[in-house]
């Protein structure tokens, strides 16, 4: 397993975070500079152990990293990566953990000066929390991180970082940006619209009459707006089309309760238990 | 607090067994009788500790019953209540486990033979497991039990029911049927189906793209589909209500997502998270 000398995490929160806890738990990089906007977040960050050094000057906090993972909301993630590409060491690999990839990657792919490079990942993993304090060490182990090369990726590239999240537990797969934010719309952007709908839906007066199946099926509902607005803008259309095909799901449902369909019901009940049952706890 | 001397159970699921592990690990009741269609399932209820009695009969099951509780699906429950004042004691109370209650107490209520009362129960406790091999004898601690009386509910009835309910640690609540199937249809059966559809729209090839986003938002359509259906078969006009508020704020959603209206989906996600942080964990 690769051992880094210096790792630079731009944006501490639960993502980055736990990156540094993982990193540093496992062995896997000796120093994690921790770059964030606040001394507050970067403050609960260390005190966790999840970094080693902290600063809020990105320009400096990238100078003397090997590999450099910027953490940040999708919708500032490219402007994160040029200025660390413009202050690091020369050829040094950049890489992010956004939840939408083809707009980063059309904007950083090959594009980089002095030799850097971007490869785009996106490690499944994270909850409705925020935050360093909410970070942990095993956020990635067993889960899937997804890693979104182009006909320009090195393939030294590809196998540093495939490496790098496996030394973290995760499984790596490989899409292209396109694919990922295709799936990613239904897999992950669609149940958050879905959770965030419901959640709206519930006028204040019933709060107390909701039970364990309204809390869990909104729970990602309580994740950070801003960031949720971000991934929803930059992945617009997937997003659109997962909404249409979730709005014809529950269109064929009422249609079915509506004419006491008890058959189309069942089956409809049955093929969701089904699907539900093979995800897992 | 009252002590049973006999309690009847008819149907040892989970909520059925979880209401008997209460009944004797508070010991509110003495004798608790199992009553349901297969020994083996009546055999885990008694294993577990939930009843000391179990029958397949359930005339003999009710005879020497103070206190009968259905906890059968809900479009078995009418007929179980009757057979149950058929066979019981005179005068005996019976309650039931329903989640919607408009068509049962309209069916019920002051029509029970030999002095028999029905008074309807909602405890709103449970999740997508089932059988009593999931209960819990402290299933209903915190948790609100709904009550539904109507007119012709007697006092020393509501009474009983409200410290039974409170004996197992739930705290009481009074609705109308009306008011519950109402209000149910938003809290509790909507989720059922926003997670069931999105449960069905996800192929089966994306399912290792899942995270714990839609994990929690499908959990509960792992329920059971038939039980599902018999509820939304129940309450199909308030759900269709329900379900058309739902896609409305979905439309509203999809529309500012469309229209890259950003001040809009940032209101709208704003609104779900506040929302969501007052429902707690």
């Amino acid at each position: 397993m690769k051992q880094w000398d210096t790792v630079a995490i731009i944006g501490v929160g639960l993502i980055g975070g736990s990156i540094g806890l993982a990193l540093r738990q496992r062995g896997v990089a000796k120093t994690v500079v921790g770059i964030g906007r606040r001394q507050s977040s970067l403050r609960v960050a260390r005190r966790s152990g999840a970094v080693t050094h902290t600063t809020i000057d990105l320009n400096k906090g990238v100078a003397e990293a090997e590999l450099v993972i910027v953490c940040t909301p999708v919708g500032t993630i490219v402007e994160h990566v040029r200025q660390a590409a413009q202050h690091c060491t020369e050829r040094v690999l950049i890489t992010d953990a956004g939840s939408a990839k083809q707009a980063i990657v059309a904007a950083l792919d090959s594009n980089l000066p002095r030799g850097c490079r971007y490869l785009g990942s996106h490690p499944l993993a994270g909850n409705e929390k925020t935050g360093a304090a909410n970070a942990a060490a095993d956020l990635f182990e067993g889960r899937v991180a997804i890693l979104t090369p182009t006909k320009n990726t090195r393939a030294e590239d590809f196998d540093l970082l495939e490496e790098f999240w496996e030394s973290l537990g995760s499984v790596v797969i490989q899409m292209t940006p396109e694919e990922h934010d295709r799936a990613l719309a239904v897999t992950s952007h669609l149940p958050h619209v879905a959770a965030a709908a419901l959640a709206a839906a519930v006028p204040e007066s019933l709060f107390r009459l909701c039970g364990s199946g309204m809390l869990d099926a909104t729970r990602i509902a309580a994740g950070d707006p801003e960031m949720w607005r971000q991934i929803l803008a930059l992945n617009r259309d997937n997003v659109l089309t997962a909404l249409e095909q979730y709005g014809a799901k529950l269109s064929a449902l009422h249609a079915a309760i509506r004419d006491g369909n008890q058959d189309e019901i069942t089956r409809f009940l049955t093929l969701a238990k089904k699907n539900r049952d093979a995800l897992g706890s």
